[in-house]
């Protein structure tokens, strides 16, 4: 088995790592910066690294594509160039709708690991990431039966559950559960250092602001990506906190009370 | 050592075991609810419950009120009327400003630890709940020093460091440090529900919604005490939003890009 990640951060890294000490794959690697590839080497994600991309990818079974979402297109157009006719190729991008709109290639499948860490970069990457967690496939219309079934096992010796799912009903989906709370985090950090920085910080602010400040380069090509869900998230999210704006502002204590009781009857039938 | 508590939740309960396991004191307690107390009796928190919280109080040393701040003015004027002359009176409410500008006594001192869970009930109530947390103490005018003196000896017994504050200043920084936080969580669940409960969700929105839907009768009781302060933090989140709005409605990735660099320098400047 060959294995090539095109793109050697903390997830393209941790691909390498799970491919190698879970599978002995055999695993090439490449990135746009060449101090990500001798990183990878030290790290021992990869034997050697390829100085350019097309040899990288030349002999593998499977590419996986570890890229900010803004560069993908262009990233997979390259890979599919000038990977084997019989290969299989994903990414692992937290938007999919671009990408899989963007690539008619039967070997293509667009990939997206619920995984990650406020940690970014090779070093902080591990075989182990995945395990337990849910890794979506976005197949398009163009994608074979092979490379979903290919890249499906991949994934699963990997240690993660593969959820197929559409790739718009995807992104609507992310921009609730990850990007809205991404913003909301870089907004409360915002807000705090407003009002003054305290030496004191509860939990729940820890919590609420876990992943604020993430990856610039990384998330501003998500947010972009998906801009048009972002945006709907927003505007609803604005609507229900002028809700109860207005409900303090009137010193309605009905209103906030029920207000406080519809979240735990949400906390309840979420189930978790 | 007599210490008597008032409200026996899981803060309340938690004061009470700890009055017990860290300083061998005589624990009375007393609850609008008899059926808190009887909870309490079975958690080991006090020997017995009194059936009235004037003869709970009037032999105590030191009094720690933990009831919703909706009802603290009246039940503080209520146990400072039987306390000892002697005695010292304390609050763990979340707010702070409305009890110590309703209470002139020398013998009562505000208080608010930073402390908690997602869970209620004397039944999670625990000995070591504070240890390591902040308490925030907030004399008023006329707080004597002996009231300030003891109720900070005996907290930090509890295992919890000490901090002086303001009340109105301690009000602003709760409503970004934790009252936004948790309006926030209740929004993203709420948000999330409509556009489609998902089977899969990611790390960082439990993370932002592990305080969602937390006690309601505490929390509208908290909301409405603070509600200016929270109105101005909404108001303030509202303007982040929009901008943020703006910037993906004008696909402008350079500034989405300045935004989320800015909020990677936030969390240096915060330090954590």
């Amino acid at each position: 088995m060959r294995v090539a990640v095109v793109g050697l951060g903390l997830i393209g890294g941790s691909i390498a790592l799970a491919a190698r000490e879970r599978l002995s794959a055999e695993v090439t690697g490449w990135d746009a910066d060449p101090s990500a590839i001798d990183a990878a080497v030290a790290r021992g994600a990869i034997a050697s690294g390829a100085g350019l991309l097309a040899s990288a990818v030349a002999e593998a079974d499977a590419v996986f594509a570890a890229a900010p979402v803004g560069v993908l297109p262009e990233l997979i157009a390259e890979v599919l160039a000038h990977a084997r006719a019989d290969a299989v190729v994903s990414d692992v991008g937290s938007t999919k709708r671009t990408i899989v709109e963007a690539v008619s290639d039967g070997r293509f499948i667009g990939g997206h690991p619920l995984a990650g860490a406020e940690t970014s970069g090779v070093q902080n990457a591990s075989a182990e990431l995945f395990e337990g967690s849910t890794w979506y496939l976005t197949p398009g219309a163009a994608t074979s039966a092979e490379a979903i079934a290919r890249v499906s096992a991949l994934i699963t010796s990997f240690g993660a559950d593969v959820a197929q799912i559409d790739a718009a009903e995807h992104d609507r989906l992310m921009a609730a559960v990850s990007h809205l709370p991404h913003v909301f985090a870089n907004v409360l950090l915002s807000h705090l250092l407003a009002v003054g920085a305290p030496t004191v910080l509860g939990p729940s602010f820890r919590d609420g602001t876990r992943v604020a400040g993430s990856n610039p380069a990384i998330w501003s090509s998500i947010y972009l990506d998906n801009r048009d869900e972002v945006v709907l998230a927003i505007d609803h999210a604005i609507d229900l906190l002028q809700a109860v704006r207005g409900d303090l502002d009137r010193a309605d204590s009905d209103a906030l009370l029920r207000w406080c009781e519809a979240a735990a009857e949400d906390r309840a039938r979420l189930g978790r």
